[in-house]
C-alpha cells in the first residue's frame, strides 16, 4: 500500500511566438506552455504519475491555480485504491460541488481536472507496465463503462448501449493489438499552413510532407480570403489534384461568413473545413455543415466537454470529431467521447501538435481502434514537429505514420531538464517574460 | 487625465455552508464567496472601481488567480480613454488570443473579465454620479450597440436590428425612468425552499414571504422526489392555488429524467422548472421545454456566454431567461443577452442571491426596462436576504419589490471591514478553513 505525498505544479512555457510557429487567425503569436503536474508516492519505485494542460501562454499561471486547487483532494490518498477505481477517482474531482461552480464542467478548472486525471492514468499505465493505449485495451467493456459520466448523456447514448458497441469489438482486440503495434496509426501534417510562413516556405512544407509520406496536409485559413486563395492554389499545385487538404479557420466566422467563404474555397476540393465557427455553437455548425455540404465539418479541439460533442452529433453538426487530450476531463471524458462517436458513425481524428498533445492522443486513437471503433478507416490524427524533445517518451511519425508507443505510461511526462529550462517565472526579463 | 495604478484582488468567503443556506440538488454545502477586484486611480477623487466573481467556496483562489492575470492589461492605463470606450475595453481583455485559449469566453477566465469590466463600469457611473442602471439607460442607441461584440450573434441578431430594438425604447425613457424610480422592480424569494431546511422552517417561511409582500416564491427541488411532493403540498397549502410558485433543479437530471419529474410535480401548478438538465445541453433544455409544456423552462445562471443563449433562443429551449451578472463577461456581454432575450420576446428573470448577486444584477433589469424591453411584465428578479450587509450600497426589497438604486456606482463595492474580517488565507483554522 502506499499514498500520494507530493503533487509538484509547474508553469512551463516555449517561446514559439518569436518564429510564428503556430499562428493561425485567431491565435497570431502563440507561446505553447503546459500547465505540468507530477503526482508522487511513498511506494518506493521512482513512478510519478505525469500530465499537463496544454495553454498558449498568458493564463498558464491561471492553470496552474487551478491544479494546485486540486491537491487537497490528492494528498494523503491510498494510491491503489484511487487507481483502482478511475470512475470514481474522476468523481471525486468533477463532483466537488464547490469547484463544479467555476465551469461546470469547462474551462479552466474542467482542464485542470483533466490533467490531473491523465496523470493517474499516467502513473496507472506505469505500474501495469503497458503504454496506455494497450492498458485501456484490456480492460472489460464493464470496467470501461464504469469510467465514463453518463449524466447529460443517456438521451444520446446508456450504459448499455456503450457496453454493446465495446463488447461488440471484444473479439476482435487481440488482432488489432497486433495490426497497430506493426503498422501503426496514419497521421497528418499541419506543419505547412500556418499563416506566419511564406509562399515559399508553404510551398517547400507541402513537398517535404508528402515526401515525408503524409496522406493529408492542413491550412489555416479564415484571415483573408484573398491570401487564403493564394495559399490554398499553392498547395493544390504542389500536392496535385486528389491530395487530401483539411483547411481550419480556428473560429474565425460566424455562421453566414464561414458558409461563404468555404464556398469561395470549393474549387480547391477541401477534405474538410475545421472550426468554421464557435466551439459553442451547435446549431451555427449545423447550419454551416448544411451550407457546406459535400465538405465536411471537423470541430473538438475547443470542445468543452462530451454534452457538446452529443449534441454536435445529435445535430449533424460534425462529421469528423477532434477531440483535444487536454481540454475536457482527461481519459474518462475522452472514452465518452469515443463512445458517442462511434454511436453516430463518426471518425475521430484527434487534434494535436502544442505541447505535447501528440504524445497523448495517439494513446486514445490507438484505443479507439482495438476496443472502440474498431476502424482506422477515414481516421488520422494530426502531426506537428515541434516540441517532441521535451518529453521522455516522445511522440515518434515514420513515413506519415505514428509509431505505436510501447513504453510504459500515457506518454505525457516531460524530461526534467525541460522543465527546468523552461519553467516560467514572473520576473524572467528574457523572450518568455 | 488619470492613470490605473492598483488592481487589488481579494478572496473573500462567507461560511454559509454552517446553516444549509443555499443548499440545492447540486449544492449541498455552498461557503458562498467573491474573488474580488478593485481598480484604483492617481485621480485623487478617492474612488475606485469594484466588482467580484461570485463562487461558492473552494476554487475561490482561482479565481483570484484569473484576476490577477488581468493586472498587465490595467495597470498604467489611462483612465479615461479606457472608460470612453467600454467596447475596446471589453476586447481588450476578450480578444487577448493567449487568454482566449482558456475557455473560449467561458468559465474561470470568462468570469475574471466579467468581474474587471463591471468594476470598470462601476468607477465610471460612479465618476458620472450615477446608478448604473441609470447611466446605462442614458446611453445613445449607437453607444449601446457599440459595447455589444456581435461576432458568432448575426445569425441571431444584427447590429441593425440591436439598434432598432433600442431606438424603438428610445421615446419612452424618461417616463419609465421616474416610473422605475418610484415603483422599484418586482422581486421574487427563494429563502423559504432550500433544501436544507425543515418542513416547518418551509411553511414559516412560505407564510413570511407572502407577509413580505412577495408575489413569487422558489423551491429547490431534484434531490428526492418524495420529498418533493411533500415540500411542494407543504407550500401550495400554505401559499394557495394560484400563487406562483416556481421550482429549481440545479442541472440535476438528465433530458427524460427531467419530463418525468417535473411532470410528477405538474400538479402543483409550477410557476417554471429551472435549470432541469445540464446548462450545455440546448438541446436537451429544448426538448424538455416541448415535453414539459405549458409549464415554462427556466434558465441561465450558468449558462457561460451568449452564444449559449442565443442558441437556447434559436431552439426554444427557454421560456424566461435568468442572466446572472457574474457569469458572462460583464455588463457588456449581459447587454448582449439583454437583446437576445428582446428579439425573440422573451422576459429576463434574473439570477441573484450568492454574494452580491441582487446588488449586480438590479442594475440589468432597470436599464432593460427603461432602454431594452420597456417593459416589466412577466418579469421578477430574484432576491435572497443574505449577505447584504457586506456592501456600501445593499439592495433593499420593500414590499416584495427592489427599491431602484439612486447611489452612484453599479452596487458592487464591498464594505472595507468585510473584506478585512472575510479574507480567507489558507492557514485559517476556523470554520472558513
Amino acid at each position: 500500500m502506499s499514498t500520494i505525498v507530493a503533487v509538484d505544479t509547474r508553469d512551463v512555457r516555449f517561446p514559439t511566438s518569436l518564429s510564428l510557429d503556430g499562428s493561425d487567425a485567431m491565435n497570431p503569436d502563440p507561446d505553447y506552455s503546459a500547465a505540468y503536474v507530477s503526482i508522487g508516492t511513498d511506494a518506493g519505485d521512482g513512478l510519478t504519475g505525469d500530465a499537463f494542460v496544454f495553454t498558449i501562454g498568458r493564463g498558464n499561471d491561471v492553470e496552474v491555480a487551478a491544479l494546485d486547487a486540486l491537491r487537497g483532494h490528492l494528498l494523503g490518498r491510498n494510491v491503489e485504491e484511487l487507481l483502482a477505481d478511475m470512475g470514481e477517482a474522476s468523481r471525486l474531482f468533477m463532483h466537488d460541488s464547490q469547484l463544479r461552480w467555476l465551469g461546470p464542467e469547462k474551462g479552466v478548472m474542467h482542464m485542470a481536472i483533466g490533467a490531473v486525471v491523465n496523470a493517474l492514468w499516467d502513473l496507472r499505465a506505469k505500474r501495469a507496465g503497458e503504454p496506455l493505449w494497450l492498458h485501456l485495451s484490456r480492460l472489460s467493456p464493464e470496467e470501461l463503462v464504469s469510467l465514463v459520466d453518463f449524466r447529460y448523456l443517456t438521451d444520446a447514448l446508456t450504459p448499455e448501449e456503450a457496453l454493446e458497441i465495446l463488447r461488440a469489438a471484444e473479439p476482435g482486440r487481440e488482432a488489432r493489438i497486433a495490426e497497430v503495434l506493426e503498422i501503426g496509426y496514419p497521421a497528418y501534417t499541419t506543419t505547412p499552413g500556418w499563416l506566419g510562413y511564406s509562399d515559399e516556405k508553404l510551398s517547400r512544407l507541402c513537398r517535404e510532407a508528402v515526401a515525408a509520406g503524409f496522406e493529408q496536409v492542413k491550412l489555416k485559413v479564415g484571415a483573408d480570403l484573398a491570401d487564403d486563395i493564394r495559399r490554398f492554389r499553392i498547395a493544390r499545385e504542389v500536392l496535385g489534384a486528389g491530395f487530401p487538404i483539411a483547411m481550419d479557420a480556428n473560429q474565425r466566422w460566424g455562421m453566414q461568413e464561414a458558409i461563404d467563404w468555404v464556398g469561395a474555397l470549393a474549387e480547391f476540393d477541401p477534405a474538410w473545413i475545421e472550426e468554421p465557427t464557435s466551439p459553442d455553437d451547435i446549431l451555427g455548425h449545423a447550419a454551416i455543415a448544411r451550407g457546406v455540404a459535400p465538405i465536411r465539418v471537423a470541430t473538438g479541439e475547443h470542445v468543452q466537454n462530451r454534452i457538446v460533442f452529443k449534441q454536435m452529433l445529435q445535430a449533424d453538426a460534425l462529421q469528423v470529431m477532434q477531440i483535444d487530450a487536454a481540454r475536457v476531463g482527461g481519459v474518462n471524458e475522452n472514452i465518452a467521447n469515443l463512445l458517442l462517436a462511434a454511436k453516430f458513425g463518426v471518425p475521430v481524428c484527434p487534434h494535436a501538435g502544442g505541447v505535447g498533445l501528440c504524445e497523448a492522443v495517439q494513446h486514445l486513437s490507438m484505443f479507439d481502434f482495438v476496443a472502440v471503433s474498431g476502424s482506422m478507416d477515414g481516421r488520422t490524427i494530426e502531426f506537428v514537429d515541434h516540441l517532441h524533445e521535451h518529453f521522455v517518451t516522445p511522440a515518434v511519425v515514420e513515413n506519415g505514420r505514428y509509431v505505436t508507443p510501447t513504453a510504459p505510461g500515457a506518454g505525457t511526462e516531460m524530461i526534467a531538464a525541460s522543465l527546468d529550462e523552461f519553467e516560467w517565472k514572473p520576473e524572467r526579463t528574457d523572450a518568455l517574460a
